[in-house]
């Protein structure tokens, strides 16, 4: 499984849902649920059944007829898939605010992205210690990544930093970037990047909350 | 414009283009550039610029043949369809590492959502005072919610006491919230929910790593 299927087919949403039914297969699993169908299955994740039944028809007949999918199978196939079976190594690039919370964040470490190692330019910054990581000099990137095999690198710079962090990230060898910070960066085609962008999540709620009445909801009581 | 287009039309996945439109679009005004063609357009936010000018196209006729976009024209009808061209206050519920960075996320409030009021049911929270914040208990949402005019309820408690923080939002009356918690909340029909789930983003880059090449980047050079 895993490389044998054409991953590169794969849209980008499904990808996403199958995180979505990682983290409701897990909690199903911790309330001892050992079987599930689609239809429960996408209940919980606020996905169509037939959607669900799509998306898992990459691995193959998974589900069994009458009974559904076996919770432990299914998240272990879907675990694998998604490569999450194992953990990643993340450096930090940039100990602001919301660095420092990504530094602390016990989600991304349970789910295996390990920050192993926090830079950042400022010489202030140099040498602090936040959460059991030294804060070190951007510029040790390249070394950093080869001694500690960093896999993964996560810019949480201000906007106006993040092509510089990129740049960086780049010219040491990365070649997967998640962006935090709410500007677009411009990197190598070899070069993967997502972005997390909180602002435009909420202004996609506020288009919502826009068009879904003719008032804001302040206005409302 | 804007309500009178039918928006219930209108794809999620177009609607976060739109917000690349706009921080592209702001980052083209400040460099002082005035036109802007949907090719130029398209490098920027790395959209196909025939999938650009489907998406302004619900704008009606709004590119120059031959010239291209008027940037200060544009970026006024996107954030004006959106729902951007005013001020979103918003209540943070958890008040951890997450949300005090989110209290001090200078981005969010210079797009817009100002985080005017924060929540949390720990009683050695309550009280203090983050950011300019007196944190206040969650109880008091309602109330908060009316007397400041409250939009949006954001969510950055730990996973576990999400739903309880939803149901307290929607108890309040929310009809907004973004969940910044990595786990799935369920909530009444006419309540909108955006998910900020960092893992998930990254889980997605980890699985196009992962497919990309047969070796993780950890083992090469």
């Amino acid at each position: 499984m895993g490389n044998s299927l054409k991953t590169d087919k794969i849209p980008k949403a499904t990808v996403q849902r199958m995180a979505i039914y990682v983290q409701v297969l897990e909690e199903l699993i911790a309330r001892k649920q050992k079987v599930v169908s689609s239809d429960n299955l996408g209940r919980e994740c606020d996905v169509n059944p037939s959607q669900i039944r799509k998306d898992l028809a990459y691995f193959g007949e998974f589900g069994v007829r009458g009974v559904g999918y076996y919770t432990q199978d299914l998240l272990q196939a879907i675990s694998h898939f998604l490569g999450i079976d194992r953990s990643w190594n993340c450096a930090l690039v940039g100990v602001g605010n919301l660095g420092r919370a990504l530094l602390r964040h016990e989600q991304l470490r349970e789910r295996g992205f390990i920050i192993i190692a926090a830079f950042d330019c400022d010489p202030f910054k140099i040498g602090e210690v936040v959460a059991g990581h030294e804060i070190v000099c951007t510029r040790r990137l390249k070394e950093k990544r080869i001694e500690l095999k960093i896999d993964i690198g996560l810019i949480a710079t201000p906007p106006d930093r993040a092509q510089r962090a990129a740049n960086h990230l780049v010219e040491a060898g990365f070649k997967g970037i998640v962006n935090f910070a709410p500007t677009r960066i411009h990197v190598p085609e070899d070069v993967l990047v997502n972005y997390i962008d909180f602002t435009n999540h909420i202004i996609s709620l506020a288009f919502h909350i826009t068009h879904q009445k003719n008032t804001p909801p302040s206005a409302t009581k």
